[in-house]
């Protein structure tokens, strides 16, 4: 990446850090309960890698509007939804988590109740976000709210993903679709819908960077550093899940991740950055794979 | 109320069991997880008395447009955010209800896991009803947007109002504002907004109605039948949360109510349909109150 690029992905970066801390801070408001203000803090900062927001960012960028306040609060209410999302997941019900991303899970550290809460609060404040940024484009706001709803609702979003794990029988493209694809979808078209163009051709772009993601969590379940994920490794083997290292080895794996990467970025559309946004689309993707098996370029 | 007005409430309640319908279905599109799908179900149909949407759709109603597709689905959304949190309220974590609407909670009938999510989905669903309902007005998504979000979220809607029982210390009236009024006033203020009026005026009929509809559950809570209330009473008592009737008596508690909602009704703002929306509001909280406490108007 060269330096103005560089510099650009930074300033989407503190933009969308800073997105999210407004909207945190308006819960914490006068009057407002402390131990959910707590735990909607702690669930969000400090984030992870903050993929899918910058993804929405950077397909906003790439059709000419990634410094509008659309944008911005498009990406931030996508990572405020995968924030939900984690909180949920963790919980003693599902995956029973003690670590997220270094630090104890929201129920770990608020008890169960704060962590269903907090949960219910971040989908919540991601819709008021999308409102509040759209409120100069109120007739973008309402392909935002469908393919933002789409991405984390029911029967194709976030939560029909996780219901899956529910059932006595398991669709796995449909599950790993839905659980994870549906918000990397969802970032590409939220980002295409923020600067007014048409979503669905976007769709190929975030269906592919979703699959590759999922291959990429697989890699890091069975090679990763629990330290540096901050989350235990070897789940997909304790809880008997399918995984694609366990089914096409460690190279193939990686195969299969990087000739996903290269038809994503290849289905990118036409816009007026089409070839920046395909050159880091492959650059950041190397960031979904643990430093000691990234190949060189 | 005379044939026509009955006619009218009849056709209002059909609409948005219509709404809700449509929206619920939506969730059972092909390559939906049926366990979830059939959780949501059971949380929405049959519902209880539906006042909130109820509410909002007379609001709209006597700003003229009670009948339009913003109207319904903005009321569809008030009763599907209210459904998510009384699935959510039920979960073992907080008050470990199995019974509710006369059925078995939805924990109780799909496990905790699906409870989890169909509170989650539901919050979802109600935003994106929103959403499609008002493509026809997205001027008017955006205050829509706004105030049913702060009406459940935090720090001041249904959220901040369940966290409050997390917290060491309670302030009651903030508790019971955000927990049972916020809803009330999100309905009263969506139903103007859908019309396109000016919100604010329209707070004051929501928050006193919550209030009434507070001070009622807790004469409910006392003096009601577990069989016509569908869940159990005496809850107040045995979790020694304040009730209205052990502070003031069942007639001081009934002369509260009383007062509260003829306040409500006086406060509504000046619109078309002022005056025939004071007598149904008056009329209609006769419904808060077990039959046999209701007095002669």
């Amino acid at each position: 990446m060269d330096t103005a690029s560089r510099e650009g992905a930074m300033q989407a970066v503190m933009h969308v850090e800073g997105t999210l801390e407004a909207a945190v801070r308006r819960g914490e408001a006068p009057g407002h309960p402390p131990g959910l203000a707590a735990a909607i803090r702690h669930a969000v900062f400090p984030g992870g890698a903050r993929i899918r927001p910058q993804l929405c960012l950077a397909v906003a960028g790439a059709c000419g509007e990634g410094g509008s306040p659309v944008a911005a609060t498009a990406a931030a209410s996508i990572e405020l939804l995968h924030c939900a999302s984690l909180v949920h997941d963790d919980l003693p019900c599902f995956d029973d988590a003690d670590l997220r991303r270094g630090k104890a899970s929201v129920h770990k550290a608020f008890g169960e109740r704060l962590a269903v809460l907090a949960g219910d609060a971040l989908i919540v404040m991601a819709f008021e976000v999308l409102g509040r940024g759209a409120a100069t484009h109120p007739e973008r706001l309402v392909e935002l709210l469908r393919i933002v709803g789409a991405a984390v609702g029911t029967p194709h979003g976030i939560s029909a993903g996780q219901a899956w794990e529910c059932e006595p029988a398991l669709d796995l493209v449909q599950y790993q679709r839905a659980k994870t694809g549906a918000l990397f979808s969802g970032a590409t078209m939220a980002g295409a819908a923020a600067a007014g163009f048409e979503t669905a051709p976007w769709r190929a772009l975030g269906d592919g960077l979703g699959e590759a993601y999922q291959v990429a969590d697989d890699i890091r379940d069975v090679f990763g550093n629990p330290d540096d994920l901050g989350k235990p490794v070897g789940q997909d083997a304790a809880h008997a899940r399918p995984n694609a290292v366990h089914a096409l080895g460690l190279d193939g794996a990686v195969d299969r991740l990087e000739a996903l990467v290269a038809a994503a970025a290849e289905s990118i559309p036409i816009c007026p950055g089409r070839k920046a946004l395909r050159l880091r689309i492959i650059e950041e993707a190397q960031q979904f794979l643990p430093k000691k098996l990234r190949r060189a370029a």
